[in-house]
């Protein structure tokens, strides 16, 4: 297979083709549960289409209520290409990172090739399908079979509920077929386990779950990013679900008036949905700020690359975290888990996050002049877009076209952002005609 | 005069005994108004002399109503102490670093110093005292005269105050003789127009006064830094001017009831204050969310480095703009003002801007859990700490000990932090005993 030029153009390109034919598709009348109330407006399947095919889960319209079943099969869909497309372009990105710099250090770009354990992009476009298939199908039959047994569904209702479901879980868009997302499933652990699971695993990145599909138990002969994604993934769902448990404890709006397994139940499941799924099994809008700031955190931080997770990323994070512990130490090389972490990355990292930073304090600082919200509310919302996460306090809706638009945008650069900008800077040839002379500002 | 090894531990030390003596000195029965009403406790004493030493000017008693004339002379005392010592100790750990980097690039560094002019540590402590107490003389003269005619004062009250007000102007520090800080001279430009000017002068910093005074009419000839901090304070002061003054035009609460050109003239006031002086002749409290998220931001970049002002910087912000801007356009070296921009100060930049960013959200992070006060509130008190602004939403007095402690520590950290990131990051002896093998982590 042929590798394009520029790939973060292409695949930016094959985003905005699926939204545009998503967005389509959506305005059909045969897309509504209720043509006769009239078909959506451009806004509702525009805002729609975005969040599907950038797997947020974000709605401005009602899903169950408002979309008929085609609509749903065509977000289900769109959330299916979204979540193939970011993980196979994001491996593949990775890739060529590792054989361009290898021009320069063959051996070490061998090396992570080797570490991650796939060498050419047809192998990962087949593993990638084949793994997001496998995991969805799993988790739709235990849905399906349990929507069925206990909640007295018909067969076909229960087959549709459990494979949508699954494959939102797994690509982590956060899309419902109930209007409250899944707090008429707050207290069913057999509804709510698997659904963790998927989000947990799609999270996780497609190179991240290949090494671990090959040498699961050898976590000693793992490649620093799959240590990385994994500490930091069980870092933050331990740091998340003590947290958010904690602050939500005696609120008798979320987990206030449920036993304590229960509590630690959806505390678990909220701290999971952060990183960035967006189903939620308790109202987000009834929580404290505290718990607001917290999911804030997390959410910025999001999930592992190269999968359906957003956020800068947990790599990202930890890169950072070792970077600013190594200059208080006064140190040179960043060294984590026993390798030294490559200069390049270093640059990818800050740049990401600088940019992360700005759009996220430039939409909230936007969003809250265009409306009458809260900080709380809008900061919560910005970062739910950026991260591709979906929850929301319940604001959504009622945005301003501006306001929606400027979320299309937010998800899309959330989306997209992060991984261009990271492979962009790897990939990027360096050609340098001629230097000015130096001088050196004083910062700080 | 002898260098010492390590200048920036140095200075902590120095801060941390002028607070510690300042807090000795507070507790006196001495320095309260009404010693029958009881002594300072401990925490105020502290809080109130870290506040002035940090040149922040938040505070949990009200100034003129709680505190002797020896009281608020220990807070001149303390903040003249602090400017000072900021002003010379970073300016002189500027010259450091462009020597020591002399070492491998001897004519970029003596090309550096000869721009911002100044050769030994002699000349900066001389000049910075000179300049200091001349523009503080200025604006105390005009302060008492205005005090004096307009507003019935005898000759003792109007000195005091004037000398009191331009001293905790110059130094951007924003502790006020008047319950309501400037708020009883809304409309009198002869007062806020002295006091912004100051501000502003003091926020420039030194090496940018300093070559202002030696070429003001060459700007072609200023140094990248000299044109760095005019150029951001000029765009921060008209966005801020423009902004606070739209949003803020028909709150009854605050620009609501003035005139046009009062409302402009108020709107620059506030604009000014928020680097970093933090005085105020609008309720902050009664401002809109929009117009707090807004001056959130204007604080946490700040002012000039080696000045009074606090903040990350506005050097070390438009650094890591033209840094983005470069990345995004796939260029390599950050070109500014036709100089390129060392390399050095890319890490020192980033690095100070990432623990700001670590600090604030953090600092609210735990802020928010420790109190029951909205993330607005919470998170301006932060940042206005951190850029030891000094504004404040009216909670200060009203946090737990806990807060203020974190506060104390916020307010230490955002004084010395930036200046002794920057400056440990280019003074540092880099040995590298041995490699680790290289790896790299999928990020973004
Ligand atoms: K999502
Ligand atoms: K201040």
């Amino acid at each position: 297979i042929p590798v394009p030029q520029h790939p973060a153009k292409v695949l930016a390109l094959g985003f905005a083709v699926a939204i545009a034919v998503g967005t389509f598709l959506l305005t059909l009348p045969i897309a509504v549960a209720d043509p006769a109330a009239g078909t959506p407006t451009w806004e509702q399947a525009l805002f729609t289409a975005t969040s599907a095919v950038c797997v947020t889960g974000l709605i401005v319209v009602d899903t169950p209520v408002y979309w008929s079943g085609f609509g749903e099969a065509v977000i289900a869909v769109l959330i299916q290409i979204g979540g193939l497309g970011i993980m196979t372009a994001a491996t593949v990105l990775a890739i060529l990172m590792a054989r361009r710099l290898g021009l320069r250090s063959r051996l070490v770009a061998s090396a992570s090739v080797r570490a991650v354990g796939i060498g050419d992009v047809r192998t990962v476009v087949l593993g990638v399908v084949r793994m997001s298939l496998g995991i969805e199908a799993v988790v739709a039959v235990i849905l399906t079979t349990r929507f069925w047994v206990s909640y007295e569904m018909d067969g076909a209702s229960a087959v549709w509920k459990g494979v949508f479901t699954a494959v939102s879980a797994f690509n982590n868009a956060g899309f419902a077929l109930d209007s409250d997302s899944l707090m008429g499933f707050a207290t069913d652990p057999w509804v709510l386990v698997p659904v963790a699971l998927a989000v947990i695993l799609g999270g996780l990145g497609f190179p991240v779950l290949f090494e671990l599909r090959r040498q699961f138990r050898l976590p000693e002969q793992w490649s620093m990013h799959t240590k990385l994604v994994i500490t930091g993934t069980v870092a933050l769902l331990l740091l998340g679900t003590v947290t958010l448990t904690a602050l939500e404890w005696n609120n008798p709006g979320t987990l206030g008036e449920y036993g304590v397994g229960e509590k630690l139940l959806l505390g678990f499941f909220s701290a999971v949905m952060t990183r960035t799924a967006g189903f939620n099994a308790i109202d987000t809008g009834a929580m404290h700020t505290q718990a607001l700031f917290t999911q804030d955190m997390l959410m910025f931080i999001g999930g592992g690359p190269a999968g359906t997770a957003g956020g800068v990323k947990v790599t990202t994070f930890l890169v950072l975290f070792f970077i600013i512990v190594t200059e208080l130490r006064g140190e040179t090389a960043v060294n984590i888990f026993g390798r030294r972490l490559s200069r390049a990355v270093h640059r990818e990292a800050i740049t990401v996050a600088l940019l992360a930073v700005a759009v996220v304090v430039l939409g909230t600082w936007i969003l809250l002049i265009a409306t009458s919200f809260t900080l709380d509310q809008v900061l919560f919302e910005v970062v739910s877009a950026f991260g591709t996460v979906g929850l929301s306090t319940g604001i959504t809706a009622d945005l301003p076209t501006g306001g929606h638009l400027l979320l299309v945008g937010i998800m899309f650069v959330g989306r997209l952002g992060p991984i261009t900008v990271g492979s962009a800077l790897a990939l990027r040839t360096r050609t340098l005609m001629f230097e000015l002379p130096k001088e050196r500002p004083i910062v700080g």
